[in-house]
């Protein structure tokens, strides 16, 4: 088993006591083995010892909700509500999406992800399959689940629905247990009611997580109540949802009574600030959230609603966005907003082993460049992780113990022939 | 004179008819003198031609409020109230610095800014000879004025305003011009009327504008109220500020009235995003202030406060939190965000010849390397520059019609001398 020492480097180590030590991580195989001031064993007994001179190693990045193929739709029909843009922009040219679309699209995004420092995303689309073959081509973890619509006659709701069940039994636990699957009723309001009850039923056959859309927009919420009766915390209560464990995305429009049930259920929150931001959906009630025990984590949503996928954005926001509008200036603290993007975006998606800087985690960590003006004076890493770094920052990434970008540049996947396939898929599209 | 042809390149043109011109740019001494799909003349008749393929040119972005020798206290006592963050965490370390640290404090920040793409910024702080000589080196433009706080014996406050009247009038149009001067109250709440009307008197001597924080927290403005009678607008309108060129950094807390005063006077207004949420100030009423017809541009304000120099992000804060706070999607679109940023940020500092790319404008311009996943589909340049770039973007930056940044690398800076000199001012400064 491969034996890695990375030497000389500052390492964000998320304990109480102190939030980062100068020293050494050792690496066996997929597993941190050792972290600490001092080298635990002579040089030789390395296979490999890496310098950390003037490097930042923290918790690789967990972006908790996404639609990576929607990079082919970045800039497309911005600055538009959210309703318009969906039904006039996003759905279309959704609509004429193939295979090979999802394949281009969404390793366009792993690049951007990977080399931005995320280790493991959360994907929710159509033609799986290409994105889970793109995980484990990249090295990266992912969380991987078709998303279905039920608006649709009986029959192809059927076909959507085995088409997911197969999805999700196929790729659980596969690409060397990087890849795990979720079942998708992609929201309340595209999916009928019987619909969603026979989703849970196959998620809790197969025994694993509901992951949807929830609460995004005050529309949403009246039409839900409009439609039903009740808001759609309520709804998906009654529907059963929350019977398995469930990752909702947005949360935006929750009351004080909607936010204890899903605190009762450990329903898990993904709070995707800039998107929420950019659609003017609202901003969401983080801090009562975590105050209420809520498991919350962060996710950028698609490249079409952000438009980038940089996770360092989604922290900065999460940090800045709820001090200046509820007007308290230690709303969401820097070291809480770190967590929101490492260790509990890793608990949000029930990966126990991922998301920290100690022994026994997962090797899944990256390497900040910090010879550079913005992350002078060397005073707390925190703070300038969370308020001053960004995605380009990221020179090296490593996953299960692999290292998937070096020096800035990605050894598992092709950027430029990414890059070109994704023009020529993009130019079809827009035909 | 030095002639230039960038071809091949992507050109951001404010014009009304189209955002961006594929084709070339040519740049004679310290002006731009074409911009077109052409290129117009033969190679030969160049000093130099550069090709621009996969970089996207765009004006030199424009920082219209900030203290640059704060870098120094970057990440010191975040997540804290502004008045107790000021008392008891910037003013002691303040209190203790030299020109030798606003000198290496200050060359940190321009190093940052200046190969994080912006050309030109505002800068009110203390030491300012070093200020002043730190931007002639640099090759960037400045607008200069030494901030005075007058709570202090006369004695004291007459040293200071004689001491920022030598400043203005011994710096203002040198460096060719990229340097210019202004008076500076540091704030309502930190100078006395009748010191606020001493500089009123030499800004009208000098004639130079005015530059002063204003309606920054309701605290402030409460205090102004109980101490004056009147909100911090009516203060400075009765006091004679608006009779100078003015121009106010902050402005979240005004009311319909007070918009109106401030159109009135064409009172300038530099909205700071990140620092207000930072500190917890509030979200400041920006659709208002422009659909009155106020002249708004962005501003970092010190690194301690934000925490970066980063104007991709001031841009992208503009854009997103006043959408997602107002709940509309429209409320300040990409286009007018990039303006804010660059065309407004000059006109806001009263420099008429930048911010646009365009014949007879000076060559103040940056060039952004496209050829990344986040700059993808080539659809919408200005919302990539808006909702998905980010300073680490910038590889070439000119100002005045000279290279200051080429590939990555500060060309007039000494970037590990800075490094090395900003970490002994802070080891001193810590004690």
């Amino acid at each position: 088993m491969k034996k890695t020492l990375i030497s000389n480097g500052i390492f964000i180590a998320n304990k109480e006591d102190k939030t980062s030590i100068k020293g050494c991580m050792v690496i066996e195989g997929s597993q941190i083995t050792y972290i600490g001031t001092e080298v635990p064993e002579p040089l030789e007994s390395y296979d490999e010892v890496i310098d950390g001179t003037n490097k930042l190693y923290m918790p690789g990045l967990v972006n908790t909700h996404g639609h990576a193929a929607m990079s082919l739709l970045r800039g497309y029909g911005d600055d538009l509500a959210l309703q318009v843009w969906l039904e006039e922009k996003m759905w279309p040219m959704e609509g004429k999406f193939t295979s090979q679309d999802v394949k281009w699209g969404t390793r366009l995004s792993i690049l951007e992800m990977i080399k931005g420092g995320t280790t493991t995303f959360v994907d929710m689309y159509d033609h799986m399959n290409e994105v889970a073959l793109a995980v484990e081509e990249s090295g990266m973890r992912g969380v991987l689940t078709r998303g279905v619509i039920g608006l649709c006659p009986p029959d192809v709701q059927t076909a959507k629905l085995n088409e997911a069940t197969e999805f999700a039994k196929n790729w659980h636990g596969k690409a060397d247990g990087r890849i795990t699957t979720m079942m998708s009723p992609h929201a309340p309001y595209t999916c009928p009611p019987d619909y969603i009850e026979r989703i849970v039923q196959a998620a809790h056959d197969l025994n694993l997580p509901i992951h949807t859309h929830m609460s995004e927009t005050r529309r949403e919420v009246e039409g839900n109540v409009e439609q039903y009766g009740v808001r759609p915390v309520a709804h998906l209560e009654k529907l059963g949802v929350f019977s398995r464990p469930t990752l909702v995305a947005h949360g935006v429009h929750l009351n004080d009574e909607e936010i204890a049930i899903l605190k009762q259920y450990d329903v898990r929150v993904s709070h995707n600030p800039g998107s929420n931001l950019k659609l003017a959906s609202g901003v969401a009630r983080l801090p009562e959230l975590l105050r209420s025990g809520v498991k919350v984590s962060l996710g950028t949503d698609g490249a079409a609603s952000n438009n980038n996928l940089d996770m360092f954005e989604e922290m900065r926001l999460a940090a800045l966005i709820h001090k200046g509008v509820t007007g308290d200036p230690l709303a969401i603290p820097a070291k809480e907003a770190l967590l929101l993007g490492t260790r509990m975006g890793a608990e949000s998606i029930w990966l126990e082993d991922v998301g920290l800087l100690e022994i026994g985690m997962k090797a899944d960590f990256i390497a900040l460049d910090i010879d550079q003006p913005h992350f002078l004076p060397k005073t707390d890493f925190v703070s300038h992780i969370v308020y001053s770094a960004c995605a380009k920052d990221v020179v090296d990434v490593c996953v299960d113990g692999t290292w998937i970008v070096r020096k800035g540049e990605c050894l598992t996947l092709d950027e430029e022939k990414i890059k070109r396939e994704f023009e020529i898929c993009f130019d079809r599209l827009k035909g």
